[in-house]
């Protein structure tokens, strides 16, 4: 085989293994270690590669030996203390300037990391960052080399960004905006003005306290009088000198979060504010001198494609960030799994809990969903990088227009599955944890909270579901003509045989038949033709039923658009990890345990359809639910020995991760106690002793005012 | 029939009805309450009965007129003002008195709703409460009559106490608690020691600043060095002048949790702590002057059934609190779906969420749920009041070993049951108000946080589940003898059909055939009996192999003994729901919703179980799970103008709630507009300003450092 290894060049690969990944810690966690069925440094490299190895040990330990970085155990931080203190690190961020912009081109997967290890580390720094550099520059970057300067500014800091869309009354139904740009001829400047409160500016990341300027949408009305939809504009919202409102913007902070309290999320109201003609970001359209209204690209379904595609940045970074929350969580669940012992087999003997049954299906699942998605989120967005090359280089081809629905249509569904799935994750794995899980110092309740808005922003996610489920009826009539159709990342491709895949069934004769992939697999193709099917046919019933688009639409989604969508990106996720786990060029000992993961993520997913799967025809009688369960848990006990090791690959250095129960060490009693005894005050009387010893309630002395 | 009302009769009690529950507010949620099928006042009489509301007006008004419980929007409570705070208010609890002593024995329910009212206000406040005057003062209060003055000393707050049962490393395994208690005969007492920090008494609710006195379980040794078992001490261990540690006490706080941060948690370790002979709580077992150990309950099997019953008291409680959180988290999202309009047919009219079938089905099936479940958790109470009358009378009967029996196996799975539906509600409540739900302010995040604990206290909610199959497994017997059984509450009577109902098949022929809540019971009742049947298939299988029982057991969870006793538990709540909704009793106007509710509940908790009922043959073809889907959307649809009368029942007034977007008046963007410039410096220039306007980072500068 290709990648068997002679003697000689495993032990250059292990020496250079060994310089970029420290060995972990000898302790209680030992035991597992030494059963893993394979090396995970060698695993490590395999998967994400010595550059961005390399990339993850510089930022890890500049944090980590900057005192700045520095994380204060048992000390109370108010969220004004935590947003200066996010700031503070941000601006140190510019200083040590991980990425040149240069690095950055020639390897975009490298900012897309830089991001989440610094999201490791805390969300709210990561995105104060990447709001600036990404989400307010972006759009910027895209629209006109006129606004050069404007770049230059924002890599040296002279200015700072946010990105402001979202009004109080308007988030998802961003047609809904109310604000407006009416354009002066004779000042040659666009009028900012926001109607009422409910019009405000509202959850904008960055604006809350230090924004500058904002990159703002607003509905642009020409001296006609005539509305020309919504624009975006560069508007200057606080002096670069004082940090004070411009005139006539009132500008604040929103309040705490649940999570991300380090980020300041702030709100605007604008009163005749007066920006340079300039300043529209001509990508959607543009104003003459006199005020006429002119649009570069005249195809209005071109136009639409090009925004599509650029909508799907966020979704990306989102699904990478969610993945990250996923790793995070399960570092901490599943170490402390293999170290916290309860009851055993006798009186005098403990075993660990990771032993048992239901706690290996409780995180197991989630550890190769972990893997699969991992390498799922880093597929889009290569895919991603490939479509924004096009729209930086006005790419016209019909290919660039179908690459950006595609794109689109992945990123609506990756970004609901990666961010439910870390979120259900975060809960499985604090309960998992049990108390423990519970104190706030072992941060599974942080990575829970601060994962939490990935199922809100850049569109909800039961919205945006919609979206992908959209594409994927527009298949349709290509579908009833057996015409031949097929899309540029050939996501949709197996669709053409519809009709066949239709006459499918659940074929496996025993459970070791259903431990590969394959299996989910084809149960998978046929369940997306199934629900497309039953989708398309539901729909026709509700417009002869003489509904609406609107209301036919609408009474389609449950249990019809919305699965299909599900299990839909389900399906492209566990396709694309299948091609991936079963290629040659994996080195041979991590074959094994990688189809496991693989086996695994696709089962589990697929369990969770099991209903339809019997409803529709595809499975029959007891066997193959039984075989599906048997196998899952089959496979969750062959993961078991190497879980702590699957998790020593993606685990950030103890610092990064930041908690005690999850350190690599093992020794989660030394580890939270030695924490706990740092707590601010741990051991001290209470401020108001007094209170309870000389101060005594005089017993139902108020019972009368009731 | 019964229930109907002339109309004389019917004006009488509209107004007694008024008096003692005020009109909602005028506003945006008009329209909905005018489309009410029936009237919420009556409604509410009908379920909470005069004597309940009136507790709750009581309640409710003190805190909303005491500014010592005034809420204190945009300010950054600090954890320590909080348990400030929070101790404060308990105290002033005692003041209200809000029952006596004999009004809570009057009725029992009184004592679990003033928790729960409470609760609604702040959970930290009413478990330091509940801690206090049940959790500590209950095992007292069962021991002896010896220990009447310590009692009086509760009640009057001289001493503060909290339940030290669990340790560091030992939470849910309390037989492998590891702190002692030794009798010295030469001085009659019992010499309290912890070997090592492992074994430190941990998470303990109230220690962490306030309690003086401890209920702490130890394991017994007589002189002889015998090791008598887990036996359960009063030990002071704060200075009731000072507050001080008692000599020998290590006591703190074991700092931030992922919410109830008003509640002081915490450690304590004991260095040959001295209590005198008396502190025993004789219930186990006591010691003679010379150190000889004797136990009062000679049966083991009765001792045992006698602490089983006694444990039930936490888990029903904390079903009650499960519950409650559902109404709260329900009542802040369905009246924000109400209020906030998002798109619509046309481009200029916008629609209530709550039109859009999938808001319904995401919401309305918990809404239903916390209908039919607290009825459940009411009722369970109930049975404890009866069960915990013959503790106090020393009751030995057969019946009353039984009922204890029949209540553990209830409340253990109860506890799952509710703690986890109101979990997954809090979490899609939150995303189901968009971003406005990751406001801190509008409450979704506080009551997530705060009911989270209730899956793992009194019992991690997996290993609880094993308790209620255990108990379902112990009948197997019985049914395969066809021997004659029954149980004191009748919950496992259907099993004597067994074989019978194991023949029974899906025979809705129509989606309004499957309107009626009497159809999933059906379904639920042959569920039970087939994944009994298969766990005990299972079970024997696994010991034919060879397994130890703690294996075979352990090797049977997942698939089978979990889902079979979260079957049964949602069979117990819907059988009591079903049986009180179309009881005749039922006012005429309230019976058409509240069957509704009954029926979607059962109906979308059994689609969770679809998989299982094709896999057993139970349903065949493609139309049971369609009618089921269907009869979800349909009731989903026929409930949603009842939503906001419904939720209008059980919200609590707006000052305890506390949410803008959940306010009765459905002016959500007023009220959060309102409580946002009320934020602590909202609208100030960050104090931090001049690290951006002057101290310019100079890019790159550490980069040299990488």
């Amino acid at each position: 085989m290709a990648s068997t290894l002679n003697q000689k060049e495993m032990a250059g690969n292990q020496n250079s293994w060994d310089s970029l990944l420290p060995d972990c810690p000898k302790g209680p966690l030992s035991t597992y270690r030494k059963k893993t069925s394979f090396s995970w440094k060698e695993m490590a490299v395999f998967i994400d590669g010595e550059d961005i190895i390399q990339l993850k040990n510089r930022i890890f330990s500049a944090l980590e030996n900057d005192p700045l970085f520095a994380h204060h155990p048992g000390e109370d931080l108010c969220r004004e203390k935590y947003q200066e203190l996010t700031f503070l690190r941000c601006k140190r961020l510019f200083e040590y300037e991980f990425l040149t912009q240069a690095e950055a081109m020639k390897n975009p997967l490298r900012f897309f990391y830089m991001v989440l290890f610094i999201g490791m580390y805390d969300w709210s720094l990561s995105l104060q960052l990447c709001l600036h550099c990404g989400v307010f520059a972006g759009p910027i970057m895209s629209a006109s080399k006129r606004f050069g300067h404007i770049l230059e500014q924002v890599y040296s800091m002279e200015i700072f960004g946010c990105f402001a869309l979202t009004e109080l009354s308007h988030g998802t139904n961003t047609k809904g905006i109310r604000t407006t740009a009416t354009f002066d001829p004779s000042t040659q400047e666009f009028v900012i003005n926001t109607p009422d409160f409910e019009a405000a500016k509202f959850w904008v990341g960055n604006m809350g306290k230090h924004a500058t300027h904002a990159v703002l949408y607003a509905q642009l009305y020409t001296p006609d009088g005539q509305c020309q939809g919504l624009h975006s504009f560069i508007v200057q919202i606080r002096d670069t000198k004082t940090l004070l409102p411009m005139p006539g913007v009132m500008v604040g902070d929103i309040g705490k979060k649940i999570g991300q309290n380090g980020l300041d999320n702030g709100f605007a109201m604008f009163h005749n504010v007066r920006i340079p003609k300039e300043n529209i970001l001509n990508i959607a359209g543009d104003v003459t001198a006199e005020g006429k209204y002119s649009s570069p690209i005249k195809e209005v379904k071109e136009r639409f494609s090009a925004a599509l595609g650029s909508l799907s940045t966020g979704r990306i970074m989102i699904t990478g960030m969610s993945v990250t929350n996923l790793k995070l969580a399960l570092a901490v669940a599943i170490r402390f799994s293999a170290a916290r012992r309860q009851f055993g087999p006798t009186e005098d003997e403990e075993i660990p809990v990771l032993e048992y049954q239901t706690q290996q299906w409780r995180l197991l699942p989630y550890l190769a969903a972990a893997y699969a998605l991992d390498y799922f989120s880093r597929s889009l967005f290569e895919n991603f990088v490939e479509f924004f090359a096009g729209v930086l280089t006005k790419q016209r081809s019909q290919r660039q227009a179908d690459l950006g629905r595609e794109i689109h249509a992945l990123s609506a569904a990756s970004k609901p599955l990666t961010s439910w799935t870390a979120q259900q994750a975060a809960q499985e794995c604090r309960e998992a944890c049990g108390g423990h899980g519970y104190l706030a110092m072992n941060r599974l309740g942080e990575i829970r909270n601060d994962n939490d808005p990935n199922c809100t922003y850049e569109g909800d996610n039961n919205v945006l579901l919609q979206q992908t489920s959209n594409y994927l009826m527009s298949w349709m009539n290509c579908i009833r003509d057996k015409a031949p159709f097929e899309s540029p990342l050939g996501t949709i491709n197996f669709l053409q045989d519809y009709h066949h895949i239709l006459g499918w069934k659940f074929t496996a004769i025993s459970v070791e038949d259903c431990m590969d992939s394959s299996v989910p697999l084809a149960a998978y193709k046929w369940l997306i033709c199934y629900l497309l099917r039953e989708s398309d046919l539901k729909m026709n019933k509700e417009r002869q039923a003489g509904r609406s688009d609107f209301e036919a639409k609408n009474n389609c989604q449950v249990y019809y658009c919305r699965s299909l969508a599900i299990a839909f990106i389900e399906q492209t996720a566990l396709q694309r990890y299948h091609d991936y786990t079963h290629d040659p060029s994996v080195p041979v000992a991590l074959q094994p345990v990688l189809r496991n993961l693989s086996a695994l993520y696709g089962l589990w997913s697929l369990s969770k359809h099991l209903a339809v799967l019997y409803q529709g025809g595809y499975a029959s009688g007891e066997q193959p639910g039984k075989f599906i369960q048997d196998a899952i848990l089959e496979l969750c006990y062959r993961l078991k020995d190497d879980a702590v090791a699957l998790v020593d690959v993606f685990a950030p250095p103890d610092f990064i991760l930041n908690s005690p129960i999850g350190k690599a060490n093992g020794e989660l009693y030394k580890n939270m106690w030695g924490e706990i005894l740092q707590g601010n005050k741990a051991l001290n009387r209470a401020s108001w002793w007094a209170e309870f010893c000389i101060n005594k309630p005089v017993i139902g002395r108020l019972r009368s005012n009731l």
